[in-house]
């Protein structure tokens, strides 16, 4: 757990907002005012914690910044709402808007001065498919750009695509890219040959093209990283660069009817958010990127508004 | 290690094959009318092992078959030829008939009985690609069937396509399509749902001809298997043959250019080979499946006659 406080003595906590995931967690501490008067994040997520053990957790995280006495209302989106979580949050069905507060699941606490809300995830049954905290980043989008027509990319472990109208997530499409590209990285024969640190933007662009135009060579295309590493001395650098093209280019192949023709935002931050974006333009989409690290913080903030009924 | 000997006493040991890969090694002590006299294998494969601990581990397989006095040939393939390995029995380049004894690599041992030599794999420089051990496969159908034109698929980890004519490699492709579906049916969020023990023909088959119609779409349609079973409850045994269908078909597509039409032979065993026999057979491609668990040693077994100036 690492945090940072400033000012808890003077500002009084109002919410606080969390995002718990299957491998870790972050808290904000949050002022009236929208100040953010501790930030927090620890590696106990959902996938390493049964039932009861969500609560302890969340007061190891933020129990410092409680206060003596009242209610603090605790306002959460993620895998804690999954099945296996703290408590099912059950899914809205597309087309849909972010789900707000009052969707929430409500969890008993055994401390008083917690009141939790899970913010639900979506589901889409044709093509099956669901997320769990993106909902809220798409949410907190929307919070800044509400009349935002066209589709949002939010690259991760499980890159999802969200096409977006009249504040509705009309249909959305999931790609396990990033994790195929850590499995390749750091658990198969390409990893001798990678140097995960570089990158080469050439060896990127080139293997996007690739990938784009023959979708169906992938898995022939990483042999043939490993064996130009053998034959031809492929640096690390290109080879790393070529093996994110060849993936975020299979993708892009796929998920062409989703940008194709429509106003793209990426939401994310480093190397990988300007990948996308490169990419995306290289094919004359019209792209921007947003930086997503408050983006989830947003959408709870939006889900905390709506429950005090108040304004953003 | 495990082994099975017969005969020893009666049959003295002509040479000894050896096929050593990456995570594995085998070894047959044979008799000079072919008679396998003791099969050996062993988990100490070419990726554990340091240059000079090649012999000893020789040695422990089949150092007890030795006789006391002579030298017995040894004939070797695999990964030990890399240039990671026990000695570096560098490449031959396609176009090229099945590297022979001629080409090998002699290795100098401690042990005055051992005379070992380590057959190449071969090379293709565009598109880069490289195999070790298969050669041998290779050489070991050809045995069998010296005229065949057509080309061989060898399922595995690193699944090999390759192009025979003349008694030639003309040309390979390998696809990783091994490796990758090890790495998400154990490694991935996909594990959750699967049933490694299970299969259902039907699934297999609908997504063989999903992936070839639509290869883009691949990462999307591995999520949604994740997603099928946590909205749909879709079975395991299910998920597991869809998830080996997705990446077949995926591979199907790519490799089209090898297979169609040509007779194809898929050498191997099992329900992998099963399931590449039934894929190209759904594309009517003209093939048969080959038992492939003794191919390597006929193979072997084809350098060893050329080494004694006889015929196989």
């Amino acid at each position: 757990m690492t945090g940072a406080a400033s000012g808890a003595d003077r500002n009084p906590v109002d919410w606080i907002a969390v995002d718990w995931g299957t491998s870790a967690v972050r808290a904000w501490v949050m002022a009236a005012d929208g100040t953010v008067i501790a930030a927090r994040h620890g590696d106990r997520g959902m996938g390493g914690l049964s039932r009861d053990g969500f609560e302890p957790a969340l007061l190891d995280l933020v129990g410092d910044a409680l206060p003596a006495h009242g209610t603090v209302p605790v306002i959460c989106c993620g895998m804690l709402g999954s099945r296996q979580g703290w408590a099912e949050a059950p899914y809205a069905a597309v087309p849909c808007a972010p789900p707000g507060i009052e969707r929430a699941t409500r969890v008993a606490t055994l401390d008083r001065r917690l009141d939790v809300h899970i913010l639900p995830g979506i589901r889409q049954d044709r093509p099956a498919d669901v997320m769990r905290g993106e909902e809220t980043q798409i949410a907190g989008y929307l919070a800044g750009d509400p009349g935002f027509d066209g589709v949002l990319c939010l690259p991760g472990t499980h890159t999802k695509w969200a096409h977006i109208s009249a504040g509705e997530v009309v249909s959305f499409r999931t790609f396990m890219t990033g994790e195929i590209f850590a499995l390749l990285s750091q658990s198969s024969v390409l990893r001798h040959g990678l140097d995960l640190d570089g990158w080469d933007d050439a060896a990127f662009e080139t293997a996007v093209g690739d990938a784009m135009s023959r979708p169906a060579g992938f898995a022939a295309e990483l042999f043939s990283l490993r064996a130009a590493g053998l034959l031809h001395d492929l640096p690390g650098p290109a080879a790393t660069a070529r093996l994110s093209g060849l993936l975020i280019g299979l993708e892009l192949a796929g998920a062409r009817p989703h940008w194709l023709g429509q106003d793209v935002r990426v939401i994310g931050s480093g190397r990988i958010a300007q990948a996308y974006r490169s990419a995306l333009a290289a094919q004359g989409a019209p792209v921007k990127l947003v930086e997503g690290d408050d983006m989830v913080l947003k959408g709870l903030a939006a889900a905390r508004a709506a429950f005090a009924g108040g304004t953003p």
